[in-house]
């Protein structure tokens, strides 16, 4: 009898326990982890529960602070499995007041890779050693692309992922890649300062080499080669790293991860109510024309998704603009506002110094 | 005076014919052919000549047909030239009535390919000898998109092209390509028989079995993988056509451009008066950034010219629309007008037998 009533009350204890971590969670993410929250628990001295915890909580953060500006509009949470292995959780908020469409996606997949396939993630196509042809794999990532309905609010990009390869012998290959950019309508040059300067912070407390060095990459990346012009003014972009150490990348990976709300959500705040012209919305359009063009011609993620079988689509192309347009020969008249963003296109400018 | 009398008498009859020529260009054309007229008429036997006396025919054909339709609109004529070599005729009506954005393009090219862009212009791959690595080359073609602004009128694309290649022992090869297809917003199936028919009556004069192969072809080549469904219902694609001969595959192709007329003019005429909602409207916008993402990702026309040093960029781009719409998770109803279109693009149906 006491026995029983003992264990009863453990179990019950047990449960609220339980209760009390799905309501941390519910509080900290947007929807449970892929790989189970007990799992990361238990494995939380790995850099891959360390990273999936990161990007889960970077993807609550972002949508927070995106719905904190636009009470009216709520994030569509949508978790999804694949069938190969792993599986995700894309929140889309559309057509709101503030936003357009705003995509935080969050991805957690694992498998075997072909060593073709191996080759192409990495962008220095390293080879890999594969036993029987096939390699495992681990990839993770949290992506984001924020349209603002307001030509005078930009839109911002931003990526942060983890690749874990294992060869034949064993030998674990591992990897980070990311970035953050912002692609304004109009060029405002306090904004431009803002961002790059809080994405340099975020740096150059890691090395002070990494910020010229990944705002260059970030420039000769979102290039659309055959306009002659960039997708947008920039920010940082890098892949393949895997030095100094793990821990010291994923510090670094974590102080930009931190770094996009600061860099992003008071450019939003400020520009939000401005008040624009028909012609400045139809601007904004033609900009977003030209975002789908880099995003379908030109991304590597984006390609690599829509020709990796398994994918998930609708994750995939999230970050499509809600609405563009595509005008013939449209050229803005010199020394207006338009033509002053594409001479910034054109030849990009450096922000932070 | 006599001798010089009747010289001068010659002269002003040779300028008077001129006169008369140039009035015949300008009501016949939309503009001087990229080769001169006179060249034209002198190698009048040449059918590099009367493939681009054709192809401007059709331009010219195409562009009334669609004017006359929507009299309150104009086409932007722009000829231009290719520093390489050649130049093109692009005509482009933009924010119509009817029309949302016509194009219709001509371009006649010439100059020299490497071995490597020789290949991989003919999509059967076939190899060419060439002298010092470099091939003479001709390429002329006119191609065309249509959209309308009501929902209920299809959007049409079609193209026609004749390639001419030099190999270092003096044969030429050559072989025309091209093809007419709908993609309309919504299924109305006596159109789609109506267009399916049209196109079927022009191949069979030549040989009942193209339009089976040709219609398979269009199928199968505006595959849009990533989503499992086509561009729109088709109609006929061809490639590296060569054989019987020369003239007669010049003949089949001339009674394809000559069918575009008769077989798309019809359903404008029959539709662009249709009342239609804002909901049908939206779902043509969503089309339409289906018909952005073909053309952008898979299209081998549009790859290929956004990758050719000095093509005109403007010009391959006009295949866009002026608006497109991009949703997550869009999904229409079940046994709504919108699944029933797409039931039909993810499974082709013979519309003409």
């Amino acid at each position: 009898g006491l026995a029983l009533g003992l264990w009863r009350r453990q179990v019950a204890l047990a449960a609220a326990r339980e209760d009390e971590e799905e309501k941390e969670l519910r509080q900290r993410f947007m929807a449970p982890p892929v790989s189970g929250l007990r799992e990361l628990r238990r494995r939380r001295r790995e850099l891959r529960s360390r990273m999936e915890l990161l990007i889960m909580e970077t993807q609550a953060e972002v949508c927070r602070a995106l719905t904190a500006l636009d009470p009216g509009a709520s994030f569509a949470v949508d978790s999804w499995e694949r069938k190969e292995g792993g599986g995700g959780i894309s929140c889309v908020l559309q057509d709101g007041d503030v936003f357009e469409k705003a995509g935080v996606n969050v991805s957690v997949v694992s498998g075997l890779l072909s060593e073709e396939a191996a080759r192409q993630m990495r962008s220095r196509g390293k080879s890999l050693k594969a036993k029987d042809g096939k390699l495992p794999f681990c990839a993770m990532g949290v992506s984001s692309v924020i349209h603002p309905k307001n030509p005078h609010v930009p839109t911002m990009h931003f990526n942060y992922r983890y690749f874990e390869i294992e060869e034949a012998d064993g030998t674990k290959q591992w990897w980070f890649g990311g970035g953050t950019d912002l692609t304004p309508t109009y060029l405002n040059e306090e904004d431009a300062v803002h961002f790059h300067k809080t994405l340099k912070e975020a740096c150059d407390k890691h090395d002070p080499k990494l910020y010229p060095k990944y705002k260059k990459w970030c420039d000769d990346y979102f290039y659309i080669k055959h306009r002659g012009e960039r997708r947008g003014i920039g920010g940082i972009f890098f892949d393949d790293m895997d030095s100094p150490s793990k821990e010291e990348v994923f510090q670094f990976v974590k102080s930009c991860a931190k770094a996009v709300v600061p860099c992003y959500i008071p450019i939003v705040k400020k520009h939000c109510h401005d008040s624009f012209t028909p012609e400045e919305k139809l601007w904004q359009q033609l900009r977003r024309g030209r975002y789908v063009e880099f995003n379908l011609v030109y991304d590597r993620g984006t390609k690599f998704g829509l020709l990796t079988p398994g994918s998930r689509i609708e994750s995939i192309l999230m970050s499509l603009p809600l609405t563009a347009r595509w005008e013939y020969m449209h050229t803005p008249l010199e020394s207006s506002k338009e033509a002053e963003i594409l001479e910034v296109l054109r030849n990009p400018k450096d922000w932070a110094h």
